[in-house]
């Protein structure tokens, strides 16, 4: 049995995200097909990170076990041709036994890009969040910045987490303006369910002046899901990369 | 009455072109479903250039006569919100009754992507030609320098072209090459029919050594569209902008 590490982009929109549902077309699903249909017998794929419905990726990465011998550039073009053009296996390399593209994965990337132009044009409309208004950027990074460390970020998941620590340390957290588009990109060890969105939707309300920057500090503080902000829509949202 | 002129985006991917057709849909179809029911009667929508199935705006001009009185950016979002979001109205603006998005034109411009790549990105795979493997765009851009200038360039496009007067003045060929990507902008007084799908095509020969840069010239010369090379695919182009 080989090992392998596969790196994946896909535009979620059409997905009802990574993992594999019994009802519902999920990327982990369409990837278990095709290698499944290759390989001769049921592939289990291993992915870094469970995207949600209609979220993004420009590198989710992946691992398999093919019992089958495989040319790492042919099985990638024998997957691209099995899989609709929305998802593509960008490259495959061979990985060692012990390589688990989650348990083995330092850190994440993911960026969310909020559109504020009056509107959104076709070729993008897909892969960002539309929100139509004034966003007061330099309060959001005031906010965001007593987010970055290690901390319970049991405010910023879903109330009823399966995850039984909610300790993550966030490195990163850049918010950056371009003329129509406001960019925020965040790096951790670890995501929780929901997190970055519910920091982006946390963020808007500030940057909209409905939340002060101090109240998302004590929202961390309290450990409480209803202290912080909604979650922003999906469709903003791509992980963009999983370093190891 | 008043003239209103617009400026359009659209993924032209899920539209048989612009012009409005018996069976399927259609840009301008859309358009003018939109404002004849926003202007209470039937209104003709008048286009800038006849993009072909699958061909994409990022600037297509159009103009109509409305009888009701619209403030133009209301009007714009109140057609954007009865349309599908692979249709955009970026503005309007009110525009004197001679004003004609066809005949008023001064000059088109156009760009062609040709990916060149193993593997095609889900985020653009609508927007471009996919050619593995290797051109030279040095011989390309020797090629194409021929056609730049006042020429018959019946050998670029139909057949049985309806177009009663095949010259037309090339003012700019450009051809850059990024990492993974050649894109070819054109622009012209007017192009004929399928004139930079076939363009394109018959460089993509050049550039593939199938065909010598001076058998480009010959094509020119010769008026016979059998001579030039087959037209690339609809979903590489894109009309960039058109001015007046």
């Amino acid at each position: 049995m080989q090992n392998f590490k596969m790196t994946i982009q896909y535009d979620g929109t059409n997905y009802h995200g990574w993992q594999v549902q019994a009802n519902g077309r999920t990327v982990q699903g369409e990837l278990t097909r095709v290698l499944s249909m290759l390989d001769h017998r049921h592939v289990t794929v291993y992915g870094a990170g469970r995207t949600d419905a209609g979220v993004h990726a420009e590198g989710q990465v992946a691992n398999f076990f093919a019992e089958r011998s495989f040319d790492a550039c042919r099985l990638r073009d024998a997957i691209n041709a099995n899989l609709d053009r929305d998802i593509r296996v960008l490259n495959i390399q061979s990985a060692p036994p012990e390589f688990n593209s989650r348990h083995s994965a330092r850190q994440k990337t993911y960026r969310y890009r909020i559109w504020t132009a009056d509107v959104v044009n076709p070729f993008i409309y897909r892969f960002v969040h539309h929100f139509r208004g004034e966003l007061d950027v330099s309060e959001m990074v005031r906010a965001g910045s007593v987010l970055i460390g290690t901390h319970d970020f049991s405010a910023f998941t879903v109330a009823n987490s399966e995850a039984e620590d909610h300790v993550r340390t966030l490195t990163r957290l850049d918010i950056s303006r371009d003329t129509n588009e406001i960019s925020i990109v965040v790096a951790a060890n670890g995501f929780l369910r929901y997190m970055v969105r519910t920091i982006v939707g946390t963020l808007i309300e500030v940057g909209r002046g409905k939340r002060t920057a101090a109240s998302v500090s004590e929202a961390l503080e309290s450990c409480n899901r209803s202290n912080a902000g909604p979650s922003a829509p999906a469709n903003g949202l791509t992980l963009v990369r999983v370093d190891y």
